[in-house]
């Protein structure tokens, strides 16, 4: 259930390993049809059409419509999983007695191929069987499987949002810099790299560099009067080196 | 002249592409002399006894130290570069007629190593054959050569605070809420890699993802209740996040 960017990646991956997947549900048809194609599977947008002989039902849908979906799910003691990182496992109970939570801790677009490899798996389920069933199948997909709570799990999507979309967003500030001034986001690109290579190994504190980090006060002068026709920019970057400032203090 | 990341690092590709470092400065002797023994040279802790038979001289200290050296160096007529993004090439003026920069946009840790041959060298030089000198030089180091004005390099370096410095404090920052909450940092490093690769081909607005992207408010409530107990994280959560829905709205 789901025709999304999670649903598109999940669906590959399982084609990917070998497992089957039967019909995609979207309440857009279209949608649902264009990922079906993908997985050589049926589409459906009506919830009442779902197939009775699936093995599994993934919910990969918004969080805010998981509520709606659970509800209008037509079939009795299914084993049936949801995947996102800031609902409860205890959404789907009274539907079944073996229910789970198989959570992608990864960025997915949807135009950006992508190794599932490597992408950690978090795994809930409401009972050993079940577990057994979920551990199984994210070992197919992907050699990195942890085992983590609804409480756990919310703060890990509350860490991710940090270290993946405002990640992101400080990209496109910097992007929007050099554009203003017309030169290539590329040349940044070798910067970036090892920016996120260099916290494979080391812990982010330890490898923490720039203006800010060395209290730098012309620098940062310097800094925000050139973002002076920018206030938007200018704020951020008063705001992200005072609270590095304060986490580092004369250190 | 320097002996911190950026004089280790640039050193040690000088010495890795064939190219015989001299001399070591720094006030610091013990430092110097730590960075003398990885080039296989001289330290010396007075710039009165800076040698005369260098063809180049490279001053990479920190931004506010360059003008005293400058004015202290003892020689005349001599090729002198400095490594600073935010500086001007014109502080070198005076000395000599030869002179230029040298500025590797790239994130050093003294205990990081890295791959120095697709650094991002941004030259500029005082006059033409200056210029061909320092190409030359620079091409025996990095595959990745450009020419930049001092003008533009200042803004070259405010941009990668953004992509690397700002980028670094959110890696601590998930970090932080995994700890506080008795989970490895090393769950988010996938996601952390992937976020910096997806960029690597695709511009940063065309691969924003997340809560405040979507505009989804019922989960950016929560989150923030979430970190209630941490006012400063709250607070950066909430303002990058209006940042993010500002940029791309309902789009």
């Amino acid at each position: 259930m789901g025709s999304g960017n999670v649903a598109t990646h999940l669906g590959m991956a399982f084609v990917a390993a070998g497992i089957r997947v039967i019909q995609v549900f979207s309440r857009n048809f279209e949608k649902a049809e264009t990922l079906s194609r993908k997985l050589s599977c049926e589409a459906t947008n009506e919830l009442a059409g779902l197939t009775d002989d699936a093995d599994l039902y993934v919910i990969a849908i918004s969080d805010d419509a998981i509520p709606d979906v659970v509800t209008a799910f037509p079939h009795q003691g299914k084993l049936l999983v949801h995947t996102s990182g800031s609902t409860g496992m205890q959404v789907l109970q009274g539907k079944t007695d073996h229910y789970g939570v198989f959570y992608p801790l990864q960025t997915f677009s949807r135009d950006v191929a992508l190794d599932f490899g490597n992408v950690p798996l978090c795994l809930e389920a409401s009972d050993a069987e079940t577990g057994k069933l979920l551990e199984d199948l994210a070992l197919r997909l992907s050699v990195n499987v942890s085992w983590i709570s609804s409480e756990q799990r919310r703060k890990v999507h509350l860490a991710a949002v940090f270290a993946c979309n405002f990640v992101n967003h400080m990209y496109a500030q910097a992007a929007e810099i050099l554009e203003d001034n017309d030169l290539p986001f590329e040349l940044l690109r070798p910067l970036i790299s090892e920016t996120a290579r260099k916290v494979m190994e080391a812990h982010p504190h330890s490898v923490q560099t720039g203006p800010a980090r060395r209290n730098n006060s012309g620098i940062i002068d310097k800094h925000l009067q050139m973002l002076e026709k920018n206030p938007g920019l200018q704020e951020m970057y008063q705001y992200i080196s005072e609270s590095i400032i304060s986490h580092y203090g004369n250190k």
